[in-house]
């Protein structure tokens, strides 16, 4: 099989680098921008006949991102491409999986199904999978979801001192049991969460854990709003307990997230590079190039 | 047939309620709006089992409005109804009708196949068909392109006296003419137009019309960046004519537009209500409300 061109929307420019050099693959050259009219244009410069296309995006604010990836993969089938993959670190539309109310759009599966028209397979990390029990449920393309707990857990093992883990409700505990194993068989716990709306989170502290001594590290999937991971760091500094770490895979940021997590007094904010942030501190290139090379294998 | 349900997308309030009045449609309740990470949410208040749905999305700035617009035509059909049609008065992504550099992605006939696989049907006002002869060269359902020229016509009739219509470019001269007739047969011509990308256009003004006594009317499809009109502007009160009047179908104003037509001195712009705006001054319902019907009789 010929090389594989690896094409880096905007923002994805450092991650693309390590990648291409993880996958032995070759950093195409294309143009991404929009008219004046807000209309996006995009021009492959290499050329992609006969070549696996992979395509890296993360997902993050998707519907500014998505019209220009669809209209990439057709371009890229125009010009003959042999195959045309994404690798989108972070995916998006995956928290609305059900009708929470009636006539709700179903957007993870509508997204899934967009997707899955567009491009020959999907590669990403740690999908929100919470009432889908893999992506295979809602995309009709080979999908791979990377599992960046073993990093998280690395990453906590080597930089915080007698670690107590707490996830964000009752449906993280499997994950956070895997993430405190790796640390060293830390203790872990998880907290009580009640949602009313998508700023609306009521969440309660376990009443039988014992902080003392320990280091409370926060660790979720995405950091979104932060206002759920801000009122548990509250929770836990009211009650004594020292300023939480928190660890995240997704650093989505969404408004003035990272304000709020200062404000509530937490001692350090980090998250893998899947979306490009000041508080990356855990790369999954490595992680990445191994799932991109499993989908380009014949 | 059950009475259609008509649902307009944030931004189309005013020209819903009466194209509904028009089709003896019933307005439809639906939510659309953005979570805080930048996904958007789409939700159906009224019933769409069994009937009719039209969607009335006017596609200026068409990536943020896109992904909503195709989620509620996915949900619309998942909630069982009946046929599910897009009013959308401008169309988007239509200027790129082919490759003017290798390997560019000819988006209009990317997003018509996009939009082909969301909707049942199309209808749009004066879509810019230029290379494309019809929508259905590159739209695989059935659509409508209504004509918004006897409209243009006979403002220009009612509003100018002593009319000299002006169109931006040679391509331009057959749909000016028919403008020209309607506005009580005006003398008419086109500027000679040449395009260095984007933003760059030279202009020249044809050496044997004489626009002495006369109102120049600048007329055309759309005023995006406004740079073209602006400049005709001025080499028309340069060589000594009337501030000109500038008549156009959409109103899409990309940036600095407005400010650039006023520094260019023209004495009023005036658009159509395809995308709403304070220039609006002529009124496409009644062409819409027409054209919708022809698509939702049996």
């Amino acid at each position: 099989m010929s090389t594989p061109l690896l094409f880096a929307f905007p923002g994805n420019e450092t991650l693309a680098a390590c990648l291409a050099a993880g996958l032995d693959a070759e950093l195409g050259e294309f143009e991404v921008r929009r008219f004046p009219d807000g209309e996006s244009y995009v021009r492959f410069d290499s050329d992609v006949t006969g070549r696996p296309v992979i395509l890296l995006a993360t997902l993050v604010r998707p519907d500014e991102k998505v019209m220009a990836l669809l209209f990439a993969a057709m371009a890229a089938r125009d010009e003959g491409a042999h195959s045309v993959g994404l690798v989108a670190p972070y995916l998006s539309y995956m928290r609305q999986d059900r009708q929470f109310r009636p006539g709700e759009a179903i957007t993870s599966c509508h997204f899934a199904k967009i997707l899955s028209g567009a491009v020959d397979w999907l590669v990403t990390v740690d999908p929100h999978l919470h009432r889908h029990s893999s992506l295979s449920d809602i995309y009709t393309i080979p999908t791979t979801a990377a599992s960046s707990a073993p990093l998280l857990a690395a990453w906590i093992g080597d930089n915080v001192k007698n670690p107590f883990l707490l996830g964000p409700d009752e449906e993280s505990r499997q994950w956070v049991a895997e993430v405190a194993r790796g640390s060293g068989d830390a203790p872990f716990s998880v907290f009580s969460k009640v949602r009313h709306g998508d700023r609306d989170v009521v969440i309660t502290l376990p009443d039988s854990i014992d902080l003392s001594g320990r280091t409370p590290v926060l660790v979720d999937d995405i950091i979104s709003t932060a206002g759920t991971m801000a009122e548990a760091a509250r929770l836990i500094t009211r009650q004594g307990g020292r300023a939480p770490v928190c660890v995240a895979v997704h650093g989505v940021f969404a408004g003035k997230a990272e304000e709020l997590l200062m404000d509530a007094g937490v001692a350090r904010v980090v998250t893998t590079n899947t979306i490009a942030h000041a508080t990356n501190a855990i790369d999954i290139t490595g992680l990445l190039a191994r799932s991109t090379r499993s989908m380009l294998a014949p």
